[in-house]
């Protein structure tokens, strides 16, 4: 969907001519009122559930959650899933041309914040006549924008549900988002994010990128469990810096590979920024508490206890300034061995929790039917 | 010094013709049972205490532990700083030549382990005349040597001092040495090793391997406390994607700048190689007890309690393992704020241990002085 009007930015910046590419699942009632948002993370997109036809891979990021019948039940709910801009799954980003220069975006995106894309969220949802979400829902950076929804537009979302997620990032969090950058940055293929005008993909320096952000999702119990000090192709080490010996290296490699075939270098720079600037404590002086006081929604947080990116504690902390505002907030703290990765996968009790939230919402939304 | 006989290697490799740069503090006594033996980590070297002469910034990297009056007290311990082959500071290592071919030896210097670096540090005490060591002690990768020591030199060490260690790295562990591995592997500077011939150094990637290393030396609350969310130059942010927003990232840059000035890329592999391979149980398929059978030192392990990199857990680890060889063995676990670095740092609780430990040692060198 475009948008004409232009986005103002935290930066002070603008977005000109905007672009935003969004899925639906499910249907939207007469009362347009079971209509729940799905906020991505970091590298995923608005491509939340299902598979497109002809591509048996295209599975949907969180279709373990979204669907008819699954805990965010798309025969109640009418489900959207927005890319943000800034990202690079189609909606307007660093790839796309500049209407200023007519040249590709490239470095010249402007900075975008979880406040922009919310911002940009809103406008979608106007578009589709829906003026008060049953819930906005995501995981991690997704959790974020969850609650600035509940921060910034109070009236208008019902339930936030904010999974794996904390109220900003750490020092050790932004440190390592700062590593992955330099390593793109300093990629020779980089050219100051212009790399669009030489033909080339700072492909080096995502692959670091992704491995190291993929060390901080898992788990050190998972790696142990599921790669160990295992050699990849020898029972006896064979000796060698560059070459792979244990299956954890292939592991990361494989991942680094991927990553660096689809995602676009300047998108990576702008998102892990989105995360290091998010922080609503901020205008207050660091008061958590003040920062909910126009909060009016409901709340469910989620964490797990593995989770070393953002520990359990973090979870705590927003959960004791909702409660500092009298909210109504319901908190699971999941045992979970996934580290970060949990909230996208499929636990038991995790989604439990989370299907008995969505039904508690459908039950508000047509009462009657829940009796 | 020099060495004609050739040094095998547990890879299959051999060393030919190699120098060992070592500094000695204090004076070996007459039965030459006053000798102790510092192991370095991952990026020190031989010079372990005091300051060079005409050089004020040239201190020592374990100076707050070494010297007269200190825990490791040099007027009454000879004190022995050994450089390992393969590292970067004048024993024989990548930037040498290959006595095969007369260039430097660049990617094709052999992989090293920590055994191989314990045989060379024996062959040092045997050219030195110690038959045996008053104590062997290191911190982290120093930790391993010390332990090794006591595995494959019984009868050449009384006491061992493995401090911040673990007895095999993680999978996480190596997850994040591989990744500062790509990043150097994969600068076009590195030139598959050979940079020397091409009269350049991949610096980026040296950049990049510091700071995530970096990262995993801190705890994160050292991090939050040092610098928490705090921007470098201005009160509100600036938004930018390649400039430094935040304290953190200015800390860590300046880390990396100063670390690809004076490290070499290959000793860089090469120790990271040294830290992913040790694993002496492997040879008893995986049981630690029985990789400790033939030991008779005494042990003392030290670790701390926000050392993620290497925690309490590992050392704990070592302390069954020695348990069950009914070794004598004294564990301490500090509470100290500054993660794995804490073993580097003057606590005055860790250096009580040591003192305490060091004082003992000598009572047992000169028991009628203990009196």
């Amino acid at each position: 969907m475009s948008f004409a009007q232009p986005l103002p930015l935290r930066s002070g910046a603008v977005l000109r001519d905007y672009t935003l590419m969004f899925e639906t699942y499910g249907s939207l009632n007469a009362e347009r009122s079971n209509a729940v948002l799905v906020c991505h993370a970091l590298n995923a997109s608005h491509h939340v559930a299902g598979v497109y036809e002809g591509d048996s891979r295209s599975t949907g990021w969180w279709d373990n959650l979204v669907g008819p019948g699954k805990p965010l039940d798309t025969d109640r709910f009418f489900v959207i899933g927005v890319n943000n801009p800034g990202s690079c799954f189609g909606s307007t980003g660093p790839t796309h041309l500049n209407p200023a220069t007519q040249q590709p975006y490239g470095a010249d995106f402007p900075v975008v914040t979880v406040e922009d894309w919310v911002d940009a969220q809103a406008r979608l949802c106007e578009a589709l006549g829906i003026t008060q979400l049953a819930a906005v829902i995501g995981g991690s950076l997704g959790g974020m924008q969850a609650l600035d929804w509940a921060i910034r537009y109070p009236q208008r979302i019902r339930h936030c549900i904010a999974i794996a997620t904390a109220p900003n990032l750490s020092a050790q969090n932004i440190a390592f988002n700062e590593v992955a950058r330099r390593a793109i940055v300093t990629d020779p293929d980089f050219h100051a994010g212009h790399y669009q005008a030489h033909g080339v993909v700072p492909k080096r320096g995502l692959r670091v990128a992704r491995m190291i952000g993929h060390i901080t999702y898992l788990s050190d119990d998972t790696m142990a469990a599921k790669f160990g000090r295992n050699l990849r192709d020898a029972t006896e080490p064979r000796y060698t810096t560059q070459d792979i010996e244990f299956e954890i290296e292939s592991y990361l490699r494989h991942q680094g590979d991927k990553f660096s075939e689809y995602f676009d270098a300047n998108s990576y720079l702008l998102i892990t920024r989105v995360l290091d600037y998010f922080d609503p404590a901020r205008e207050h002086g660091g008061n958590l508490s003040a920062a909910f006081a126009k909060a009016r929604a409901k709340f469910q947080l989620v964490s797990f206890t593995t989770d070393w990116r953002f520990p359990p504690a973090r979870s705590r902390e927003i959960v004791k300034a909702l409660l500092d505002n009298r909210l109504d907030v319901s908190y699971a703290e999941i045992a979970a061995p996934h580290g970060h990765d949990a909230f996208l996968l499929d636990d038991a009790r995790y989604h439990g929790v989370l299907r008995a939230r969505f039904e508690h919402i459908a039950s508000e939304i047509a009462p009657e039917a829940a009796r």
